[in-house]
């Protein structure tokens, strides 16, 4: 920070700022302080969006930008079955306009944190000659059943996932809710092995999972819940092929043992969300099973490229 | 994250992680899971550098770039009188050389974070079109005393500081050690009523610590303890117009009552680090005081654009 505008920014986000009681000091000393629940443990996750790389400024709009930097950030924390408290916000801006796109994403972000009771409580702002970055630092703390981590799938368990997958591109990707609510609802109700959100497509975030895990995992293709979008998407692939390679679905991909499933399965406790089992962790290999025979499954996915 | 040669750098960074018991989580899963001390705030910042804007590479090198990344936040955590324990680093690649040049920044990240026990926990690794952007969230938490803020410097108080001011852009900018240790020792020794870094010029800095704590000050022109670097510079500013207004001095600027000044201003206890006296804390007003006379000072500093 330095300047009379970034200053000028930070006296509108201080009146802007939700008063939270966990957050003694907020944005405007050298670091934020955030009191911590007793005994929790600190969950925390950072996400940078990249102008023309991950977004296209001018057709999804500031706020909505906003929005989705902070629902990506609060993705990963439902993905652990945690509860947000705090976020931090770091802008690079274009030096044209800074101030009032920086205002804008942060309606968005704000939109967003609140939902959530989330407090913004710092973060840093700079301008340069290059395109819009941001970046979202995001920290909470774990339910009372602690952390669900991508590590610990065991065989046997089945493999579910919350909502219909494939074809965000269409809409979803932009303006999803973070499954916050329902990661906590089913990490009460049944006893969650393992857990990932659905960020880069389901074929290669099961395999996240699983080598994580140092397990396999067969999927049930025709159990596959594919979104409406999937089939709209007018291109060479197959709605399946949509629900398995497409990113962004922020749906929820969990493991938990066969029969606690059932009960899930059953009751379909989650409020206009349905869960459904696709799968189920093995031993090793990665499979998939359509019309009554087992074939390789790929690491579909979106594929972020550097060298 | 999502391809390969991310994937590749985050085993990479695995291998590189030294073990701390307090991470049972790092790089790897949707969070980094970091273990709290009971009844300690979390202390939290965020600071953004920008090729071209704060930083031209082909200049300082990409491992010194990590290092001064890693410790400008340090430095914040020290303006508590903080702790730190865990950093999260978001990094904008240009897309070709990436890999190496983020292996580079790691490195240097890393020597920064392990002299002062910090372990890197996560983060976001993205390539693009646009310049490098390292993006660095630090986790810390406050020694006995509690975290030392901006908004508590009391009239009366007087003002001292760490080292020597001024003409950083030869070489310190890059290589100073951020105060953590100092400051630790300082708010032990003595009731700190308020502290901040120097990031932006000293009287800029003062002039932001005073605007929170809702109070003047007055400085002593002929005890502003210069560096022998604001005198090499070769500009039409003096030696002392530099120490006011340069930048990214990283020492510690801090408040308390002028008798415990007294003992720290004659004990010297911070080891080839001399703390000095350059004011004092007034109810208002923003002077300095030179040769007998009092003239007003301006917030000269670091001035960041966007509009």
């Amino acid at each position: 920070m330095g300047n009379k505008a970034e200053l000028e920014f930070i006296s509108w986000l201080r009146t802007q700022a939700t008063p939270k009681n966990w957050v003694p000091v907020g944005p405007g000393d050298d670091t934020a302080v955030v009191n911590w629940p007793n005994d929790k443990p600190c969950l925390v996750t950072s996400d940078m969006l990249l102008e023309g790389s991950c977004f296209i400024l001018a057709e999804a709009g500031a706020e909505r930008i906003g929005r989705k930097a902070m629902n990506v950030n609060l993705s990963d924390i439902a993905a652990m079955a945690g509860i947000p408290r705090a976020a931090l916000v770091s802008l690079a801006l274009p030096r044209n306009g800074g101030k009032q796109l920086a205002q804008q994403l942060f309606n968005g972000l704000k939109q967003a944190a609140d939902i959530f009771d989330t407090a913004i409580v710092g973060g840093d702002t700079n301008s340069w000659n290059g395109p819009l970055a941001i970046s979202i630092t995001l920290l909470g703390y774990p339910g009372p059943k602690g952390p669900i981590l991508r590590s610990t799938a065991k065989p046997g368990d089945a493999i579910l996932v919350t909502g219909q997958l494939g074809g965000s591109i269409l809409g979803k990707h932009l303006d999803f809710i973070p499954r916050i609510a329902e990661a906590q609802l089913l990490s009460q109700l049944a006893n969650l092995n393992s857990m990932i959100d659905l960020s880069d497509g389901l074929a290669l975030d099961l395999h996240r999972l699983c080598a994580e895990s140092k397990c396999g995992a067969t999927l049930f293709a025709d159990q596959i819940p594919i979104a409406d979008s999937a089939f709209q998407m007018k291109d060479d692939k197959t709605p399946l092929q949509h629900a398995l390679g497409d990113g962004e679905d922020f749906e929820l991909l969990f493991s938990l043992p066969a029969f606690e499933a059932q009960h899930l399965l059953k009751d379909q406790p989650l409020k206009g969300i349905r869960v459904t089992q696709i799968g189920e962790i093995t031993k090793d290999g990665f499979l998939m099973e359509e019309k009554g025979r087992k074939i390789p499954l790929e690491a579909l996915g979106y594929i972020h490229q550097f060298d």
